[in-house]
């Protein structure tokens, strides 16, 4: 089935580092974001394609991992709708402020913990002089700094049982799985799920250690495949560790590349080349565990750390 | 505004050609299309990436041109509403069988002429072993010959009048314009609409000519830019008439490249890298006269053809 | 130093095939090289950029392997000057008629048993009508048939003892050695040599069953990274077993991909961006057993089966 | 014929500039080279593939063009017999000390009056801790700011007549012609040549103002296509004039991007693909007058102002 439509897309996510000097170092020169404001412990990064306030609230904290994930609703009414539902089902926690260039905001969690915010009102951004892009249908000016990615993709959760979190993004977000793996016995051990065209927004990997609330990744996306592979040789020069990749996944056909940025949090950066879901009535891709244990298209095996490797770190 | 989402997408067109056999091979040989069957003067051809049974049927005609653009629904109560609002406005003609593959079928016409067809049911594509993918979420095996284009992405139309034909697919099939050409004098040139998260699926372009119901040209998406420059080079050694291109659009900021099929229509390869309209209050980007005059993004000039050749060619 | 420039490149090389159907196949209908005449068992087959006759000489045999490479001279005098060199070594055969389109052919061996031929006198290819290509600067009309490789780039050879094999290609043909691995016991675990301005043209691999005379790949370039992803996916399509990549080599910096062709050599598609060796005093880089374990460049682990598969296999 | 060998490469070369802060910013942030020192009016800047100390000596001058383009010899010997060539033909000017990091120098003249400096010893750069690259057989860490070319390609030169200086190249430099353009008057219009397996390293191409010594362009050569793409994107947004591209010339098949840097020398970005010149026996392509009006290799019109627009200006 298609998702509903009342979430339009991610947002921005909120990201914890230890070490935000060189966390920010990592998102602005390396990985080419724009810093758009502070605000106490956090920095407002933007990538040139977004037209909100931010794409990334980076946070300083005593550790890793990932604070909150924010959703625009596609409407006013598409947002009281899933307040309503979230109040309902017991998953929502009630409206704050909005941050820099946010309006009300509605918190709730997931089953596993992940706080995610909701909101409809935001301030489109105004670039700077400096910033003004050449073409007028462009949020800001294309950096040229480091990899420049394009916009923030989607949210890669890590969840002790991925099932409930995937019925809630679908019964309580509107969303709906376009992919998932179902083990051998009968468990989905990950699943895939999207709020319109693209083909994943949020995504739930059932975390090992089962523990709760944690990132696996969050993932950029960049024009081209070509934009990737020149990304690999200046995270090479710029001792960023490479985890995996470049690579086509199997599951969701997508070009990528994983890093660990200075905070220790997983960044992935990813190309969908043209794919898109136009299918109204998209019927779920499940994928066996004797499929996953392939690899990845190309043949390249699964690295072990993406199946132990999240943030915050587990002791 | 956010588009209704009661359109998903294109789903396919109905191609007029003069020379049938030459348009069969450009559209099998050299642009990778399959076929998946026939019926009286019709081919059906089908692009890899497409779940549908065909994105192009190629008839036998007296001259070029395009007959219908066919445009799937997103549920039966969504083609319920457009049928009952094109109705409403006297733009239905009725209900007919649908061609190979498709469920019953809505005719409409735009107030230029252009003829829409609109459905709900469709047969998904499944495969023969020789043309079964190696990855279980794609639709049919990446074919390897010629251009290998990946899906129909757009139709342009020329229209006597622009403004009417874009409000036809805002107010009757719930399509938003996401960018237009305005003229000194106010008209509209040229508007862009939209369905879904792609930032362009019908486009009306005024005929200098005053014709109507003519076709400015279809679209087929690539995966990269790359597979439009080696493109290119396979149109060059295969003599087909590249008109103008590679080159990037200043409006939408596609990648581009067009030529003309044996037929005479022109065809587009199109990638629009990583760009996509996720923002459910976008904003029509309106380009002025001085603004349009300025050429394509990286300074060529809009060839003199462009406002002149459409199909059928005017006597 | 800079090489002496007696050969100019290697010309062909003649590859053995226990499946000579279905390598036929691989290399006509999957690498998109053409046919150029048949002999006995073998068939002549070329890239399309090649000047020469062809660029591979497909021959069924009782199994896999190489069974010649080819080495054009730069000149009658500079092959006058490397067979006398060769003779005078004891490592030359005698004379032979070349095979088509190749004039007289010198043989010689080098340590390891490597049979390598050694001509000046090459007719030019002369296209017929349907594959004269669009610029007359290019020697034949680009397929658009599967990866369409440019040209032959380099044979990687197997050996027991990599170091007078190198001697053998320095001394007695003129190259130099541009990079190569040195094992913390002082000999040489391999080593590359060029004779132009690509960085590698001749590469020989120490062979850890012991065995002489065994290929580890013969390798072809295409025009971009991009060629060879897509390629990735023919592989994929056709079930052409990939070995590992596609992915950056640290030495040498090449763009890779290794396939099995059916017949079971080890094939590379490689593309060296724009890199070529320049210097007239390039010093050998030499790199150590431990920056050898690190792996290719974005860090992508040496996979076991490179040290094991060669052809024809041991037994 | 192959070239002698006697000039192993273009070294770099020296371009004046009124405008030596816009020029300095437009080669650092924008191209991405690595400024290596000062001297005097004179600032040296290198791309990241150079082995040698500079690339690039950029003056500050009354006016625009270029000063002189520096060859490297292959070795002591093959400069002296360079240097007794051009002595015995009256071209040579005498011997000067080298700029930094160049040993003796010797200056000579081609018919048209380009300064051309002769050199053998040079000093291999060696990076500070900050730009040392990640793999050793690289000269520099890759840059990742702005465009980042790989190397300076190639001189094209105007000439008042473009055969006399041809044969310069040819019979004092030891070069040769791979692709020319025969007018049907007879009169060589431009000559490509070349020193190695690139096809080209210096061009002239006619003045049709009749002056002499001046400048068409410089170009730095990149490492894929999408280099150059992603270029034009750079350029328009810094507001560097783009005068015609990306696409790819029919002659050499080179995928190019022009543009003037602020100075108003005319720089070209260039990507060979995989093209190289492997044929010792080449033989000299030459394209008609009618060919050459057909345009470039995808149907471009040649730009009119690649007739009109050199440096420096004429009054």
């Amino acid at each position: 089935m298609a998702p509903s439509h009342d979430i339009a897309h991610v947002g921005h996510v909120e990201l914890l580092t230890p070490e935000p000097e060189k966390s920010l170092w990592f998102f602005t020169e390396i990985m080419g974001l724009t810093e758009n404001g502070r605000d106490g412990d956090s920095v407002y990064l933007r990538t040139w394609d977004d037209y909100e306030h931010h794409s990334l609230k980076l946070t300083a904290h005593s550790t890793s991992g990932i604070r909150r994930t924010a959703l625009r609703a596609s409407s006013q009414e598409a947002l009281d709708r899933r307040v309503k539902a979230l109040d309902a089902a017991g998953r929502g926690i009630g409206w704050i402020d909005g941050d820099a260039g946010i309006g009300p905001t509605y918190l709730a969690t997931d089953p596993d913990g992940h706080e995610f915010e909701l909101y409809w009102e935001s301030e489109w951004y105004q670039p700077p002089e400096e910033l003004r892009p050449a073409l007028k249908n462009q949020a800001q000016a294309y950096p040229g700094r480091g990899v420049s990615v394009r916009r923030l993709d989607h949210v890669n959760f890590l969840a002790a049982q991925v099932e409930p979190n995937g019925d809630f993004v679908r019964d309580l977000l509107g969303g709906e799985a376009t992919e998932q793996i179902r083990l051998d016995t009968g468990k989905i051990a990950a699943q895939w799920l999207h709020f319109g065209n693209k083909s994943y927004d949020l995504v739930y990997t059932e975390d090992w250690t089962g523990s709760n609330g944690r990132l696996h990744h969050i993932a950029f996306a960049t024009d081209t495949r070509e934009d990737i592979l020149r990304a690999a040789d200046i995270f090479l020069e710029n001792d960023v560790f490479i985890e995996t990749g470049p690579h086509k996944h199997a599951i969701q056909q997508t070009f990528f590349l994983y890093v660990y940025e200075p905070g220790g949090n997983r960044i992935e950066l990813c190309n969908p080349v043209a794919r898109l879901i136009l299918a109204p009535d998209w019927k779920t891709i499940t994928w066996t565990q004797a499929e996953r244990a392939k690899g990845q298209a190309w043949g390249l095996k699964t690295i072990e750390s993406f199946h132990t490797h999240g943030t915050p770190p587990v002791e």
